[in-house]
């Protein structure tokens, strides 16, 4: 039997392509390891979900709250955020957060499937700029 | 002075390429006029909001609600649903929601920015579809 809060195990697709910034009450948030793009993934902490409306209410709510916390950090980064729940490769459920600027190399299509992915030179060092404009602690600290 | 509520109105590129199905309490709801996926576009009837961050906490709930109501109408459409909020093309502030189904035209891709809008021959009947699906009323009743 499944126990949804402790048997969250994160998608290893997810881990592969992204840096761990940290802990929300209840989403891990990574940012993907992608320089062209100040982007953000929230990861629920819970076991077998894959739609949003897996989501329990209280869930929901918490989910909000972290999608705006992660919304307002990136919105200077960029002309436009864009955000979305799609889910069809990494059946995990997983919401991007991304900060689009005019003239990016996706603009304006989306950034999912646009091209391969670019690495920052020094992904840890991006990481902590996010994680400063998130206010969340630095990791292992 | 703009008036938020009552100085709404529709981006005339979503009025284009959609029906209109009815009002939901905060979102004027849409529908894409492409017959290849069932395709939501939910919005908030508020001037001026570009960003998910421009409604007011009360609003936030309110789309929260209407989107769990859009998804859980499409679910069974489809085999993911994908959601998400762009808006690099059209600045009004609109949610989309679409059922995907695993080897649709776009799949494992997103829709946007797949391939020309394919419009349903008949987009009145397919309205009536998803408006009971969505349990509102019928237009102009």
């Amino acid at each position: 039997m499944t126990n949804r809060a402790t048997d969250f195990l994160l998608d290893p697709r997810l881990a592969a392509d992204t840096v761990t910034l940290g802990e929300l009450p209840l989403c891990r948030v990574l940012m993907m390891n992608e320089r062209r793009y100040p982007w953000l993934i929230l990861v629920p902490r819970r076991a077998g979900l894959v739609e949003l409306l897996d989501l329990e209410p209280d869930e929901a709510r918490m989910l909000w709250e972290e999608l705006h916390q992660s919304m307002a950090a990136l919105r200077d980064l960029g002309t436009k955020i864009n955000m979305g729940a799609l889910g069809n490769m990494v059946r995990q459920l997983h919401i991007h957060v991304i900060a689009r600027t005019e003239g990016d190399p996706a603009w304006p299509g989306p950034v999912w499937s646009h091209s391969p992915r670019e690495p920052w030179p020094d992904p840890a060092e991006s990481a902590e700029t996010l994680r400063r404009r998130l206010k969340l602690p630095q990791c292992g600290i």
